[in-house]
């Protein structure tokens, strides 16, 4: 069996200008990275605003176990499925991060036939975006030590910086550091800490700006930390979002790239989807809805978190109307949620099949909750039995929810026909009444709570001092009517990561509230959140290598 | 006047494929990055490796002073003023780092109407090497730290570590610190630092590299620290040199831009020129030379560091043979170094010049002992009277060196064809007898002693206990037998910046003696070494910022 990079090396890519051409971008709206990389210059978007929009489709999951779904597998392959049955497509997926890449998971850019290439390039440095967003959040680091440094005029309390800095690596022994040592000419010294740069609020910001000005605006209103007397002090008050805006001029133009089978993706953003909203760039997303009629995009994590997050934040901003959702699962991963080992996945059960279907059930009725019509689509794996398919086949249509058994990991579009045939189907005959879950004029606690129940299924919610002290402070400056980004665990429902299936009976404890003003969400924090990953002891990367000719090994 | 950002906007850029056309590259053979800036193929050497080199020409200074010489304006200008005059030139420049350019220089390109362009993008990301380097060089310490905390079989001293972390950001807060603080899971404790990525010593081997094969061979020598029983412990103990190589496959391509009047120019690398050898990647110069005619390039700082360093680090490892220098002064210069302070430069003062002259006098000489032939160039400024630039004309003439005025600044390559000319008549008059000044199997000490005696004029050297211990380790080590890297002040000839002019009898202090394994110098620190620099008090990052229209304010 060829392994994913040996696949996307033996692609058959077009230019990228070609591809560009197919979604009718002209000439100098693209502009080239090598041969096979492009941006989409944001000056497109005069001329193809009046454009009707395609239909927005998102690829969501199950809560992910170690058993693996597939989500963007599955993405890719339908959009080539789509293609296939002659339909105009663009992919939009998250760009990945350096650090997961050399530590555990090699590269991410779908598997199998249904990839994304360059898979090498898309996985080292693509267009720069991640190390510009780095760059940007850094220089503010820089400035405001800096500041503090220099005489300190604003007032900052050290003690109550809120901003670290960020790197794109998994560095464990950056996560709590001591900074400005070494005596007076030194800066001063503080507690500080690095966060990988996905976890950065730029990254968010990035992610939610609708152009430039946006951007620098939002910039502006970053909350890096407070006064002796507990004012904020902003990005703007320290002169930084101008200088970070002007690092930024590229990064917030989409990139365009290509799916093995040459469907146009655009590869753009990559929040984290615990303390961030996990989804690609509201700009990537609008532009392929004026440039294709179906537009096929995905959330990171499961439902609970990624779909939640996409509704909630990402379409309240920027006035998206997603017209279906596709949940993947696979047989495997409903097996461990039904409290299957993973060494016990291979060997047909069914009475843990049953079980683990909960975990979709609840995901098939919260995407009701929002209005939209779904299908589901289990990813198949050559250990799956008919009657495990059958069993969800059955369950599904109980339900009134399509289920489509998807082959795109093995067949590439082909075996996602299926899948787009259905897809089109529900949009054909099914109206979507998407609406967000809350009004964001609510107060904290209500937002929370309304989360809380009706997505995960929550009894109510605990608030910890802490959380308590922070909310009553957002209220005080008025920073509190913005939307949620929870910050939980992705592998449950619930906020214990070894609750499975479907639980029931639990509450929800808020550990910590904080504010990404900047991004314009506020942060509920539930258990520890881990925003700067460590690397195994056995790294990818000591298994990564390019030979005299260019082969690269290693990225799988 | 206008700025040089305003000058940078209004250049009329030729597409960069059709400068890549101008020097024979083949479409295949460059990968675009936009319209105007693309990288060179190194697969193009094979088609080209049999040419016959051109003419290569190095763009030295006095020691700088803060009036400003104009090393990188009289490069370009040089550049163009062979253009003008009908030669096939290429220019050849270290890029900027994004420190400097946030803190307080703003841009670095030349200047006036001798620049390179896109000047924004130059300044900011560009191709993105620099973030490349930043990030190979990170990894490395990051698997290094996790070697440690992951059971350290490697028995790694946690307090013998060498390598440190890099930012390109000028981030005085993490000149010190502290790292792995947070309890069990969080790494191993001990202190640490981040350097400005120029001084990282993969940036020094990217430009030492000739190839993709011996980058990754350097890449694998670099020692990050010692064992406990003080053995050295290099990238490739730790299997990151692959991982790196992969990393820099692309930044190792050399970067293709053009001047202001669309001359080619290559701009690739730039290392410090302290700690490392301060000059363009040898893949760049080595693909000009088989590309132009002339071929112009230049080195950090005054020639005591930049030319000597360029000589008998870079030309002996890349065996190059460099045909004429062209050492820049100016008027205004030449007083500081004759003692005047700077708001004393506007006023003719011969006796000053007649002092300062020494300082330009003493590099002439030097250049002499490397057998190269040179001409003077003389970056004209307003105030310059006649009679102050008759004198140096006339005690460079007794001295039998040409000498002209250049105006390439306020004129482009028209204020340059004179020196054109003059560069042209001592490359077809004279002959380059170009030698290295020290063989590299000398001892440590000695070839020291042969630079601080022959380039700076010194009477000898000391050498302190920690230099001396030093020695001894690098001797048994067997890593001695490497040219020397000088880590000196670049403000004066001796180690002292207060001693302006010529000075003598001085002796040169060696305090630290280090080794770069991968690059192949052993640098020798006198002096403290700033190898992260800090932010002033108004960063320049302050005044920048980008408009809706996308125009930039504040790179000057």
């Amino acid at each position: 069996m060829k392994s994913d990079i040996e696949i996307a090396q033996q692609a058959k890519m077009k230019r990228i200008m070609d591809v560009a051409k197919t979604i009718g971008l002209k000439e100098e709206e693209v502009e080239l990275y090598g041969n096979y990389k492009a941006k989409v210059s944001l000056k497109v978007w005069e001329r193809i605003k009046d454009n009707k929009d395609g239909k927005l489709i998102l690829v969501t999951a199950i809560n992910p176990t170690p058993a693996g779904e597939g989500k963007s597998t599955t993405t890719v392959g339908l959009g080539q499925g789509l293609q296939k049955i002659g339909k105009k497509t663009i992919i939009a997926l998250r760009e990945p991060s350096l650090g997961p890449c050399m530590g555990v998971k090699g590269g991410a850019a779908g598997g199998g036939y249904s990839q994304v290439v360059p898979m090498e390039d898309i996985n080292l440095h693509f267009t720069g975006d991640l190390h510009a967003i780095t760059t940007a959040h850094n220089l503010l680091a820089a400035m405001l030590d800096n500041h503090i440094h220099q005489g300190n005029e604003l007032n900052i309390d050290p003690r109550r910086i809120t901003f670290k800095r960020v790197m794109d690596l998994n560095e464990r022994a950056l996560r709590n550091i001591v900074i400005g040592l070494g005596g007076i000419g030194q800066g001063v010294p503080r507690e500080d800490g690095f966060d990988i740069t996905v976890a950065s609020e730029v990254m968010a910001i990035l992610c939610l700006s609708n152009d430039l000005m946006d951007l620098k605006e939002r910039l502006g209103k970053i909350i890096v930390g407070y006064t002796y007397d507990k004012k904020p002090v902003t990005a703007k008050d320290l002169q930084a979002h101008g200088a970070m805006a002007l690092l930024l001029k590229d990064a917030i133009k989409p990139n365009l790239v290509q799916t093995l089978e040459n469907v146009p993706a655009f590869i753009h953003g990559g929040p984290f989807a615990n303390i961030a909203h996990g989804c690609n760039s509201v700009s990537a997303t609008k532009l392929a809805l004026k440039l294709a009629d179906y537009v096929v995009t995905e959330a990171g994590f499961g439902a609970d978190l990624g779909a939640e997050k996409f509704f909630n934040i990402k379409c309240r901003y920027a006035n998206l109307k997603p017209d279906a959702v596709v949940i993947v699962a696979t047989v495997r991963a409903l097996k461990m949620h039904g409290g299957l080992k993973k060494d016990e996945l291979t060997t047909e059960n069914l009475d843990a099949l049953a079980k683990g279907f909960s975990n979709l059930e609840k995901h098939i009725e919260n995407v009701k909750k929002f209005g939209v019509p779904l299908v589901v689509a289990i990813n198949k794996f050559p250990s799956d039995t008919d009657t495990e398919t059958d069993y969800i086949l059955r369950r599904c249509e109980e339900m009134g929810v399509l289920v489509s058994l998807s082959e795109v990991w093995a067949k590439g579009g082909e075996g996602g026909i299926d899948l787009a045939q259905k897809v089109v189907n529900i949009l054909e005959t099914q109206r979507s009444n998407f609406r967000v879950l809350y009004d964001e004029k609510l107060s904290i606690k209500e937002k929370i709570t309304i989360i809380a129940k009706e997505v995960y299924g929550a009894k109510g919610v605990n608030f910890e001092k802490k959380a308590e002290t922070s909310i009553k402070q957002l209220e005080k400056l008025n920073l509190d009517k913005m939307p949620i980004c929870m910050a939980k665990t992705q592998y449950s429902l619930s906020d214990d990561p070894n609750l499975l299936g479907r639980p029931e009976n639990f509450e929800i404890t808020v550990r910590e509230v904080k504010v990404s003003a900047g991004a314009g969400f506020i942060v509920a924090l539930t258990g520890e959140i881990m925003t700067m990953p460590g690397l195994p002891k056995v790294p990818a990367a000591t298994k990564m290598d390019i030979d005299e000719n260019g082969v690269i090994t290693g990225l799988f």
